[in-house]
């Protein structure tokens, strides 16, 4: 219940800050032409906003008052706002601008499972809508109700289930409660000797039943799994009761229900539930830094790694753009770490001949027994050494470990500044990850120039899978003179995401659909599959309730765009 | 396009033996009073069926013969009784019986996906039924028309689309069309240096797409995974044209098209084409045999094993009766083994406290790099010793190895000799497994009893997961003097799967649903979780053409069941 700013990423009074890293200030101004010293945009003041009223009827009211307890249903301004929608670019410059079309009429709280049902069928009775909502931390518009929407419209905070109810030592499995976020599922986890082991980058802000409805991924997937590998058992209200998933290890028993669920969005119902992977905390735990001569010998290195006997926890690669932004975020450094940094500068450039604007940060982690982490790293080491890279050692990873969560606060800096950053990624098989990277650069940088203005785009291999892996991109940009951030930025995201379903790649691999990424999915998985999840929705939820418009059926983004 | 015996598994000429297993005939003189010396019962011959005539509207004729060419669509009774089931004890039960109340009107052979588009055109227009056919090797009904179906029923037997496309040596996956059988997919990859690594018990006579359609698993699936995790792309012919699954390693894009794909059983399309995991051959593969003091001991070392750091490729063991049932079958064998077996006996019993009766035996195997599969032995031999088990070399491993595709031509033998045998399998959480089976030996005990018969009933372990594993159970008996065979084999099954379900496990692991399963199915994924299966079946196929009355909304096996 830890909600976020009503305008931005995490807590307030938290916020990044370019003060300790002397390098970012000029390299910033190199890229993108932006001059980051001062602030010179801020939200408007929560009460300069034109928040719509809540209308709420009597009978509804009543019924959610008589469901959640009245303490537990909100009609809080504040409240309603945070709960509007998630922290997608588009939802930040929104929200900071007071464009506000239609937020929830009210926000609940239910306590347990029955009180969520009760809640479900008093909303079906009013014909209300229900939008699920974790953590709040959704990218790609899955959280905000339809700008012509007319019915009442609940915001459904699952935050109060938050508790592991039970942990099966024998088979690994956790039942837990799915509005658990990320920090309190650990914490219970550690407490008995386990970890869940997933890590996005939204961990500190979002729940376990948002991992699922949007089949998350984390840095240590490579070891732990996707969300949809570790997730077994599944409790979801729905329109027709409660959906019971039993935690079976595998299954035959037809078209999988289980991965219905996953990725669902709030559209078949509200998770209230998973029975999930657990592991016993691991006895060593290690991310190492590497360099690569280049992109394309860091990728055929993952590749290499992922064919091998070798089991690792992360694999990440940066190209040389994310690279560069890499090494100007370090913090102001002592002077023996300038000593050895130029040591290594000089031994790469002579010894291995490396072109530092081409070379590549890589981390790969290790987890397990003392012996097992050795072996690995064994392994792993001749696959990059035959590939050109080297080991830089554990200092690398043990700051991109900490600093991880980090990241998504970036954004909220730029805005202040008048500059948009935001990220698009995706999976491909291996064969296609060279040609993914290179057509989404070249398309980027196509809009960017037709734009006239001076963007920047990085990315890293994130996920390695036995067939393919995780592209990430980054990108940034300050807006024209007298142009419009959101309309701009548009034509950057669309070249983006347009180039990944060119080249054979999916509109996301861990992002979800909502109604950011919907227009591209027909492209992705064709029209007979978009019929699928039609008849999937329109089959359980005639008087569409659910969620309507996030993947398929919405206007999309168009309803709330400003015309061109 | 080899088709098996319209009464039985396999080829014609092709059988089971008792005669160079001299233990053999005691054993089951024992276990199940049964003398197998003599075959007492046969098969109908082919000429005494009653079967029924083909109902081809001109029109429909017409349009297949224009979209296959008439030499590939056929009328022939022979092709059409052998289409009109599957292999399970029912249907050959049935078959020999001559019970044939509805077999499909045609066979159709298309050899491309234009012509499966077109066949499915030309059913939809004259409100026919399509049943998509492999191998024809579905235990659970899958492919049987509807006793009372009234359209005219075309069974499209996919076998003419054999061909591996394509292979992505970067990314380890191969593009292969759906009609292949697992020898020829087999012999295609290991010329070009790889292989699929899936090996159901039924390999010899199934195909790629039957694999998919019913969520197959196969006896190295620990290492290779489950159909469902080697299956990365599809093409399915729809009612809404071909739906294409891109081959990504994972993705966002919503709830998962592919996993519906998965065990549809022909009710959302025909599968023509699907991207596969592929892996180079592997330079060592070792199975070696294990005997474990009771079954609970090798339970929990195969527990063990899966939450170690070790990967193994095979991991099975059987309980005391299928153990001694193994033994039972082993061959005529020289002095020298005699002299080896006495010794380990002896060895078993003094040195390490066996109790014979108890005694179980287990296969566990390994694959990959010199290295690599020396160390997996190391590790899972520690387990193995620490839960009082003992290695035993690999000759067994060997003999399983090479027996494995011949275990189901055993019912047709019994079936001879006027008894039943049959599979029921399940999966369950590592901490209900023993629950499971001594719930479901004695569910299986007291239905014995209560038909007055000798049965016999043993289990083993076939896969592991994180969570959970697999386990297979098989049982036998002579019918009651003057009892009816399927009847009693209906009580039979019926207790085995009552407990599956009331113990927490699965229907079925890897056997899928159809119509044998369906009346456990909402007790499995619960009452909402049909509903989605309706919805997704019913939006898309709303005249009911595709294989109606598999998973759901069938009159499942009542329609053709003798009256009590």
């Amino acid at each position: 219940m830890t909600a976020m700013k009503w305008w931005g990423w995490g807590l307030d009074g938290v916020a990044f800050t370019h003060e300790d890293k002397p390098e970012l200030r000029g390299f910033i101004r190199e890229k993108i032409g932006l001059d980051i010293g001062q602030a010179t945009a801020a939200p408007l003041g929560f009460d300069e906003l034109a928040i719509p009223d809540a209308h709420l009827p009597d009978g509804l009211r009543a019924a959610l008052a008589g469901a959640v307890g009245s303490e537990h249903l909100s009609v809080d301004p504040l409240d309603r706002v945070v709960h509007a929608r998630g922290k997608s670019i588009r939802d930040l410059i929104r929200q900071r601008r007071g464009d506000l079309p239609r937020v929830p009429d009210a926000v609940v709280r239910p306590a347990d499972e029955a009180q969520v049902t009760a809640v479900l069928q008093a909303a079906l009775e009013a014909d209300a809508v229900v939008i699920p909502f974790g953590g709040g931390t959704s990218i790609s518009g899955s959280l905000e109700p339809e700008a012509t929407e007319t019915r009442p419209v609940l915001s459904v905070d699952m935050g109060r289930l938050d508790q592991v109810l039970e942990i099966d030592a024998a088979s690994r499995l956790a039942r837990v409660q799915a509005g658990v976020f990320g920090p309190h599922l650990e914490e219970q986890l550690n407490a008995q000797g386990y970890t869940f082991g997933h890590f996005p980058d939204s961990f500190t802000h979002s729940t376990l039943g948002g991992w699922i409805a949007t089949r998350s991924s984390g840095m240590q997937s490579d070891r732990y799994g996707d969300i949809a590998d570790m997730t077994r058992g599944l409790r979801v209200v729905t329109p027709s009761g409660t959906l019971v998933v039993r935690p079976v290890p595998s299954t035959s028993t037809g078209p999988s229900v289980r991965e219905m669920i996953l990725g669902s969005e709030g559209r078949l119902g509200l998770i209230t539930e998973a029975t999930v992977h657990v592991r016993p905390l691991p006895q060593r735990r290690e991310i190492l830094g590497y360099l690569f001569p280049t992109f394309d010998a860091g990728l055929a290195a993952m590749r290499e790694i992922a064919a091998s006997e070798a089991s690792v926890s992360v694999s990440r690669v940066s190209d040389a753009p994310e690279t560069q932004f890499s090494f100007a975020t370090r913090k102001a450094s002592t002077r023996m770490d300038k000593v050895q940094s130029k040591a290594l500068t000089t031994f790469l450039q002579r010894a291995k001949g490396f072109d530092l604007g081409s070379m590549c940060l890589s981390f790969l982690g290790y987890e397990g027994s003392d012996g097992h982490v050795t072996e690995q790293r064994r392994i792993v080491g001749r696959i990059v050494g035959r590939h050109g890279g080297i080991c830089i050692g554990t200092s690398p990873g043990q700051l991109y470990d900490q600093k991880k969560f980090d990241t998504p606060y970036i954004r909220d800096f730029l805005l202040d500044r008048g500059a948009a950053a935001d990220v698009s990624e995706t999976a491909a098989p291996w064969s296609q990850l060279e040609a993914v990277h290179r057509n989404t650069s070249a398309a980027a940088n196509a809009a960017f120039a037709q734009l006239g203005v001076t963007g920047y785009l990085m990315c890293h291999l994130s996920h390695s899978y036995h067939a393919g892996a995780c592209l990430y991109f980054t990108f940034a940009f300050v807006p024209s003179p007298g142009g419009d951030m959101l309309e701009e930025y548009d034509v950057v995201k669309q070249a983006i995401q347009q180039a990944f379903v060119d080249n054979g790649a999916t509109l996301s691999h861990h992002h979800a659909v909502g109604t950011e990424h919907s227009q591209w999915l027909e492209e992705d998985i064709s029209a007979p599959g978009v019929r699928l999840l039609e008849a999937l929705f329109d089959g359980t939820d005639p008087g569409a309730n659910l969620n309507p418009g996030k993947l398929v059926g919405g206007a999309g983004r168009a309803a709330t765009e400003p015309a061109r």
